[in-house]
């Protein structure tokens, strides 16, 4: 679509940012500095995540600035001088940024965004890097593992009701379509970044008309050729005894009922009663769609036991990742020095959150047949075999980087699940994927732990 | 402040809700709707929640239209007639709408937001209800639960970077601040609610500095009057003495150090340590702020070890409500009638699904001292003792209630913890709360069922 979302404010940022840019302001005007941010710690219950985010990142880089209205809110915090805000009021960002493209494959302690800037810059877009990779590479990580269940079966997401506001609504649905869904019941969604859109019937509506009959009869003479029937209002046997009826109505009349609509009950029991109905009816490709609190487990189950489900609706589990609500996303400091011609690797000591210090890129190595054997965690300048994950995006201030098209990024994930080996793939064994530090890099880390020590 | 939020957009909806609307459009242009907006089962680990989310859901119903963008948007769909789309494009509501003020202690199964309207104007706006309420609530009922367990001290929201996006990241420090947190991090919270700021420094910060001292001779040079020192960079110990130092230097200008943060480590020991430090450097009124990875058990534990802390930073835990991320929150339809004059009670009885039909109201009965004793969900022309809990806010689309400032809401959720038995407000074990149905509810409910079934 040509419309794109509303702009990212400036605002979007913790207090604390603010008022370390005033010192560094005063203090250190050309300090600049190397931020990774990179996922601490594997989610439970995962053992691969999948970047997304990186579009969003792009536009607000690309629009983030200060107005009017914001400086004069800052001016009224009382915690800022006139000449930082006038600083702030010509706020841009002239840093560099290195970044996994979206849809990659990827694992904890593996920077996904690297930033190098005027340390003022650097630090004030954390707060909106980390809320943005949290979110869409959350999702995108839970949502791969419902398409990894589904086995090519297709998946909508029906989430919007219950995801955290308005913003992860949207997320979640271009989020869960990179992944690998077919579609989105969003209407928003499908407008923003043009998701195909799906959607059934809500229980209210066949409750709505006098009789279950009466309602798939209105539903679909509207919609002769895109009629899903939501069958278990009432009595769920009988609701798909009408829906055949319906179907075979349509036919008369040269339609095809697109599908029902299983959302409670015993899925397994269900869809086969209900296949055997639609086939003795010579309605072979209507198709059977399960909903209802669905998850990664409870689609692999319903499989698993060979129902006869064409497709999933996906809304809760997956919109919210709830079983791994969070992602540990950090933003971590690995190089600083008073201007762009001195910067020094550092690290973090603090008990439980040491970091790697210095400029870093990932190198992936592959097998002959392209699957993935491991990763190594090394600094920029080294040449390892393997393939570098981390690409310039963004160049003093420019944004370079192109981004694909959704369709194009979905192809990526595809691509990188054909690559993994089956063994990170398990839905319900955690696996860890070989993650090593490059002996420079150890290295590294020694000295400038002992200098900081 | 005068600035608020943009408008909420007509699109963030189900597709369904518009092919049904368009079906109503077709076969029941004038029916009208009663649905009942309630949480169908209690979270795990919570035995009380509290509303949120109503001055959004009034600020919608305000705005709601589709502008032609939307309507060009929805045609190139191909599901609609172009004369739905002409009443899209002069979509109004002109419902009533009763709701719990915000604020408001309550529990499964009661409505919270009670929708009497047009069915196609009742429906259409389902998603954004159900949204706006399940993120609001869920937040507000955990950040509670945060208050309890600090039992007076200090609250501040830092979750700004792990929220679902930017919206949650806003309705966030809102919905905790109505709950009983003292202020947030997030600047643009403070400019759109006016809720106080705060923050501290970032170990990054520290660690631009050549040394910890540096660092904090830097800051709190630019913000006497303000800084809170974080002290666990590298070693909290010797941080913390540092610490004490700037404080004495700070005294000596007849300036006052704010506090100091620990981040990581034993809070326990490292909060003694710190405050005898502290205190035999004559600096009893520094503040000791803890944060890292905090929620209401670990609160509890750090308090119940008698720890020294005088505030907490809370940030992921309680900004995604991490230990139950989704209300099982629903919409769910009570009655309906071909026209407004014929309203008919209805239910749901697909299996586990069972709703209460009819137009119903909750009562709470509280003792003498004003204890909650029991709630009572009935129908809305009974009058058992107890007050009722929904009000009308929306008379035939127009917005009656003023929404209160956010100190009287949460003015009204302190009272309501005060009201609240002591069984209910235990944060490790989960008590269930009476809410009883009326007998004419009850009876209600059989003879529809019999009626439906």
């Amino acid at each position: 679509m040509k419309t794109v979302p509303p702009r990212h404010s400036a605002l979007l940022v913790d207090l604390y940012e603010l008022t370390m840019a005033q010192c560094y302001f005063r203090y250190k005007q050309h300090a600049h500095a190397t931020f990774d941010l990179f996922v601490r710690q594997m989610p439970r219950n995962r053992s691969f995540l999948i970047t997304a985010g990186l579009e969003d990142i792009l536009q607000y880089i690309r629009q983030l600035h200060f107005g009017s209205d914001d400086i004069k809110y800052l001016r009224s915090l009382k915690f800022f001088s006139e000449a930082f805000l006038e600083y702030l009021a010509d706020f841009k960002f002239h840093g560099d940024i290195w970044a996994m493209p979206e849809g990659t494959v990827f694992f904890p302690q593996e920077p996904v965004i690297r930033v190098t800037a005027p340390i003022m810059e650097a630090q004030l877009i954390e707060g909106f890097l980390l809320n943005t990779i949290n979110i869409q590479t959350m999702i995108a990580s839970k949502a791969v593992r419902c398409v990894l269940a589904a086995g090519g079966k297709g998946l909508f997401d029906f989430s919007l009701r219950r995801t955290h506001g308005q913003d992860a609504s949207l997320k979640v649905a271009r989020s869960s379509y990179l992944a690998g869904f077919e579609a989105t019941s969003h209407v928003q969604a499908g407008y923003y970044y043009g998701i195909p859109l799906a959607g059934t019937m809500a229980h209210s509506f066949v409750m709505s008309f006098a009789s279950e009959i009466e309602a798939f009869f209105a539903y679909s003479s509207t919609f002769p050729q895109k009629t899903v029937l939501l069958v278990d209002t009432y009595d769920a046997r009988k609701g798909i005894r009408k829906a055949v009826k319906i179907g075979q109505e349509l036919a008369k009349r040269g339609h095809r009922l697109v599908g029902i609509r299983l959302d409670s009950g015993n899925i397994v029991a269900l869809a086969r009663f209900a296949r055997k109905a639609l086939d003795d009816a010579g309605l072979q490709y209507v198709k059977i769609i399960a909903s209802g609190n669905l998850d990664e487990y409870k689609i692999a189950d319903i499989l698993g036991k060979g129902a006869a489900v064409d497709g999933f609706g996906v809304g809760t589990h997956m919109g919210t990742s709830s079983d791994a609500p969070v992602l540990d996303v950090i933003y971590k400091l690995s190089e600083v020095g008073d201007n762009k011609h001195s910067l020094m690797p550092v690290m973090k000591l603090s008990t439980g959150k040491v970091t790697y210090p210095g400029r870093k890129q990932v190198f992936r190595i592959n097998d002959r047949k392209g699957v993935f054997v491991k990763d190594i965690l090394g600094l920029e300048k080294e040449t390892p075999d393997g393939q570098p994950l981390l690409e310039k995006v963004v160049d003093r201030g420019k944004v370079l980087y192109v981004c694909p098209a959704l369709e194009h990024i979905r192809a990526r994930v595809r691509e990188s699940l054909n690559a993994l080996p089956a063994a990170i793939k398990e839905l319900r064994k955690v696996q860890m994927y070989a993650v090593e530090i490059s002996p420079a890099l150890r290295a590294l880390t020694v000295d400038v732990s002992r200098r900081l020590a």
